[in-house]
């Protein structure tokens, strides 16, 4: 059995927003009990990402991280036509994951109690971001 | 048709443990012959690795990259509550893998042969591990 | 329903290559509509990608990027039996991605626009490389 939904966010530019409880919704909405939940972002400057849940800081932590590991403007860029930020974008993308596969079991999504499923938009400026969505089970 | 079943590890801290063949027997117990086994972390401080398998200097290599990329106790990071090592725990799981997916072939896991798979801990305390493997096929 | 295939890709070097038309055309094959298209490389010295397909230089920022990241003869590796290019091999491989699963919708792999999938050599050296392909649906 497979249900495939579209899901559409709109980004207010960089940073994580929390989408675990829209995949769960989709979950449900396949009716299946166990299986696979598959996320995929139809975008190469934004990313999905599973992490902490509970402390903020970890996601402003994390965004620290990758502006010094992926710095805007850094000058061994070429690829500038669409912004300082652009390219660090696409690196950022690649650095961590355009699509998640999470485990369906009774229902849902069956993620540990501290892990929460995230978009993680790269560009500065917002974005309308489309998530493809496949249960199987 | 799915199969899924629960594997728990305790780790001893730091470091990586083969879970190449725990794979390859729920694979079995499935009976399924051809299609996907994936494997989900449970945690967001640990990995799912896919790393040469024949060396183990590769794997020491790796932590050793990953040290100095991530170094405990970086000044950059607010969330320190749990230990120094702890923020570097979640950004090297983010820059790397909750969640492997393995083909299917012949009633196993189709692995390269210098490809193994192994649980990568990042804390330097002990841990209890859970991974959910679903086997569809 | 499943079906699988193995593609064989021999490269010329370091450097990508793309398949995203490889692997359209085994979904094809498969005559799946809805479902998963999983991409698995039978290597820890390349990557799966999946990379802005328009410009050119974003493939080659990235390049550079993981250069300077990763470099060859970097002095941190003890694993260099194999040439100064194979560790750093390894660590761009646990980086990025050895498999990526895409969503099939109406028969076809459903990528977004600005989206390809890629093989990334890693090693100087070409290389003959084997992508496992399984079509579930």
């Amino acid at each position: 059995m497979v249900y495939q939904k579209i899901i559409r966010l709109e980004t207010r530019g960089r940073g994580s927003y929390p989408i675990t409880r829209a995949l769960q919704e989709v979950v449900q909405e396949s009716g299946v009990q166990t299986g696979l939940c598959h996320a995929f972002l139809q975008h190469t400057s934004a990313s999905l990402m599973l992490c902490e849940n509970a402390d903020p800081d970890v996601r402003s932590d994390l965004e620290r991280f990758m502006y010094r590991l992926v710095p805007d403007g850094d000058g061994i860029f070429a690829h500038v036509a669409e912004g300082p930020d652009d390219m660090p974008a696409h690196v950022r993308s690649i650095l961590t994951h355009s699509d998640i596969t999470l485990p369906v079991s009774n229902g849902g999504c069956s993620l540990g109690t501290w892990q929460g499923v995230y978009l993680w938009e790269h560009r500065l400026a917002g974005h309308r971001r489309q998530i493809t969505v496949t249960i199987c089970g």
